[in-house]
């Protein structure tokens, strides 16, 4: 069994973003040169997410809308969690509707995804480095 | 390591459906040969789910009204990915709710599972060809 | 490749729960001596969850209001799942918010984890006995 670990950085400068990372991800297989097994991407951070779904802008701003309305930033003084001095209660909510994680097959040394699946790094307290995990393990 | 690859197909007569597909995965894991590792399950399209909880037809109910309050499907028009010509915008909503994936433990060439754990296949946006893909490592 | 499987066992008191399980989960990991690979944990149950967060108790208070207004306890009678007889409704949709599973990579014998990720067991229906299941494989 072959395995293979990258991390990814991002500095976005606004608050919330969608970012399509599948050119990336595909790279990291290119340099394990795994062939057949799987690969985890998640986020590293708490208040981000890794998700899969369409690259379409209007999509992605339905999202954006969609939670902010589940899970509103303000009023921040709304959650226990920013109490602490923190002002990003609502990026914790947000991101567990998203999910941390994708895990994703390796077939053939590709991506074994149907005709839309992109993969999509989701920030919800931006502004900062912040970071995510990409493991390959098979053969 | 030993790796298998299979692609379930769907064409559920109406927009949306939870159907039972444990008896499909369990097929595939008798198929693959491999008695210690993981299978993942995941939806190739981004506006339907692969999840696991009850078999039971009060709790899908209690799913589809949740999802719709959560996400409704209309008005169509009150979601901007709508704009491309779709009637979906909902359906990639719900899915997020739901997920992509389920990751399964393998332990003795059978499906590692608590007493109630069913996998179900969540179509949000049906009534054309759709599909799953298993995907198996272990040895 | 090496394969590890532990259960975990909880009575939580109270209806509902987060308790950190990342310990627990690195006892398994030294037990295992697998040093690269994949760790799954997944909730055996279908009323509670395996998640990965941060550990302040007054996040777990905005998470525990936030499902409660997403999919509240009472009116019991309000699912249709429970003219089963049962009362957990509610949990079987917290449940898919918060997730089945985590899968984490291994990397040199560790959980391979951002500064501030913890792995929680998220009791929706407690009150007796329930468990998890933690799968490790790899090398």
């Amino acid at each position: 069994m072959k395995s293979f670990r990258k991390e990814l950085w991002f500095d976005i400068p606004s608050r919330r973003a969608f970012i399509n990372i599948t050119p990336e991800i595909k790279q990291c297989l290119k340099e394990s040169s795994i062939k057949e097994g799987l690969v985890l991407v998640n986020a590293m951070h708490i208040t981000a997410s890794v998700f899969i779904n369409d690259d379409e802008s209007g999509l992605h701003q339905d999202y954006e809308r969609w939670l902010e309305k589940l899970a509103p930033h303000e009023p921040v003084s709304g959650y226990m969690h920013n109490r602490t001095g923190e002002d990003n209660g609502d990026a914790h909510l947000k991101r567990q509707v998203m999910g941390r994680e994708v895990v994703v097959a390796v077939t053939d040394g590709d991506l074994d995804f149907g005709p839309w699946e992109q993969i999509f790094y989701g920030e919800f307290d931006g502004r900062r480095k912040k970071r995510i995990l990409v493991k390959i393990i098979g053969e």
